[in-house]
């Protein structure tokens, strides 16, 4: 049987020893029954608390991954409130967290999930904190499902998960008006608008005008117009996304989440006077 | 038998390859004695040479292990100096790692540990350098002690090592005065007040204040209080913290390593005029 | 057989999940092939498109790997362009990237490596995106060289990959001008004169200028000098260093890559007036 895998995902950086501590948990767990377990670091610079960002990174990362593999994530600013703590069983894998949303994007359709409530006292460090259910109670659950736990043990079923809603753009006759909804290391601007879309009304002849600036089409790459301080492409993730080659886009247009972005079918360019 | 762990510590970062560097040494020898190591990560955005913070750190992190597990932390100012290379046969498992008091907190009981001096040259690169001894002194004492070898073969014992200080609260008849002693990434304010002496002063009524602002009462969790903009917790690893739900307590006090923290038991408050 | 190791070194940070998607493309690669990988962080904080940084962290930490390791770079800003995608079978290991002179410092003499072009789309994803060749090109391939595949397979012989120049010292009679050419997280100034440089001209005595400082000689390691607000070094790379025990020689002396460095034998002080 291969190695099961447990990916980790979270906003505790690099300095305080929260998600090595969280590893801790999981290796003695998976010890105890005899299990080899590889770990993967999906991301930890997440914004502190920033649900979306987490969300959106986790649902491009886990197609990647083997079905069977558990992707646990502690983006977690409810921590100690009612709100629940959750495992679903997804097309892609196992997920677990907060039902904050932050699973929502990756889980694909809601027909095709288990979702669960991490209830289980057995299957909790003793007793849980208040203050870090990322230690005592998301990483023993993937643990315990590394170990081939089924999910239902973990807790009674939950029927009804936050979904996140990202916004989504205004479709008109000639023109779609979308947002910046991430920014990458790069300062690259990611938009609400997917190649599906981009396809479907403008068949590859667009003009996108982000904070004043108009980029006249669509490339396949960053480098292939090396004048062109702007590009827009289709980046990994399938959405649209706004780049300054050898720079930062977010940085040169004053631009982040949120910033409008307008597509059009591309006309006579206005005759400068 | 089960694999071994490895954790490692630094104030490397993440730019610079040493951490990387100090697992290829490790892999290397653990590759020559046909044994399969797990490699863990607790923290390597700890400040450059800030021994409190990885000790701090190390100590929180180290009884969530495997009892077998070997920590290796490299936070060492004085590298190439007369200080100590040592490691520690501890409850918790074993540390590596210089004698600077890092490796303290995490060692438990005096009368449980045997130290002893990384000095025997067949266990270290050759030669090793005098600027990165977690690369040519530490990383193997860790990979031997993981391929089994016994502490004794490391080198001589080294009967007392260096423990660090914290500082400890004035603990008056009715207020205890402390300091804050850690900053973790979300701003979170941990003071040097331990459960148990809150526990016995103040049997959970008590109030807070520091940087002049006053918390009435200790909560269970972070966002118990939705209106509170700061909050008084025991956090994970035990202590009394000051917290700002949703932002960082840090900022929003100007409050640091350093900082007053005055603990009453409450009295009536003042009347505002 | 001991599991194969692939490193990764990128420009890629912790917060957008670039990295753990290409570790999920080479375990469901390798998953396939019932094949175990040890995957192990180089560096992942790179500054955006620094080819330069990341070929000398590569160069410094691939001697310390077992030789069969498997080294994949992704510092990339010419992704989607003609550059060529490469791997090479060298002296330490196989190197997997950008033909952009990334992989060049660390591949070892010339007439020992054998380069390949990454051309063969069945080991790459399909269709591989012109945006994140990482994922789609770069992480397959060292999966399968990690299976056992032949470098051969991978596509046809590359004859000149990129060599990237760093810039030469100026070796004069009495002196040597050279210059940094890496700061480290600690604001450590590697040079660009190296240990057997120092060695063939100065025999150990030697006066570094920097930035109008001097520094009377090279010390063995750092904290030798408990006075000296500056040291100069051998370090752990093998090349000259000016450091700051305990504190940043960058900022100290506003220095840089590129600020000048002077070594001359050491002559009468200027007296004082």
């Amino acid at each position: 049987m291969p190695r099961p895998i447990i990916t980790l995902t979270t906003d505790f950086g690099d300095a305080d020893g929260f998600v090595g501590t969280m590893k801790g948990v999981i290796l003695t767990i998976a010890r105890r029954a005899s299990v080899d377990v590889d770990l993967v670091d999906l991301a930890h610079a997440i914004a502190p608390g920033d649900v979306r960002q987490a969300a959106l990174v986790l649902a491009a990362a886990v197609p990647y991954f083997p079905p069977a593999a558990i992707h646990l994530v502690v983006v977690d600013p409810g921590v100690g409130t009612s709100r629940a703590a959750i495992a679903i069983a997804a097309e892609h894998g196992f997920l677990v967290g907060p039902d904050n949303g932050v699973l929502s994007l990756a889980a694909g359709p809601a027909g095709k999930r288990r979702v669960h409530r991490l209830e289980s006292a057995q299957h909790r460090l003793d007793p849980p904190s208040d203050t870090f259910h990322g230690r005592d109670v998301f990483a023993p659950a993937a643990a315990h499902l590394a170990c081939g736990m089924a999910i239902e043990a973990l807790g009674p079923r939950h029927p009804a998960p936050i979904e996140l809603a990202l916004p989504r753009p205004a479709v008109g006759a000639d023109r779609v008006t979308g947002e910046v909804i991430y920014v990458d290391r790069f300062g690259n601007l990611t938009t609400n608008v997917d190649r599906a879309l981009l396809a479907r009304f403008f068949a590859g002849a667009v003009s996108v005008t982000i904070a004043g600036t108009r980029i006249d089409s669509v490339s396949r790459a960053y480098g292939v117009t090396p004048a062109a301080p702007l590009v827009a492409v289709v980046n990994s993730w399938g959405w649209l996304e706004v780049a300054c080659p050898g720079g930062s886009a977010a940085a040169r247009l004053g631009a982040g989440r949120g910033t409008e972005v307008i597509l059009e079918r591309p006309g006579p360019r206005p005759i400068p006077h």
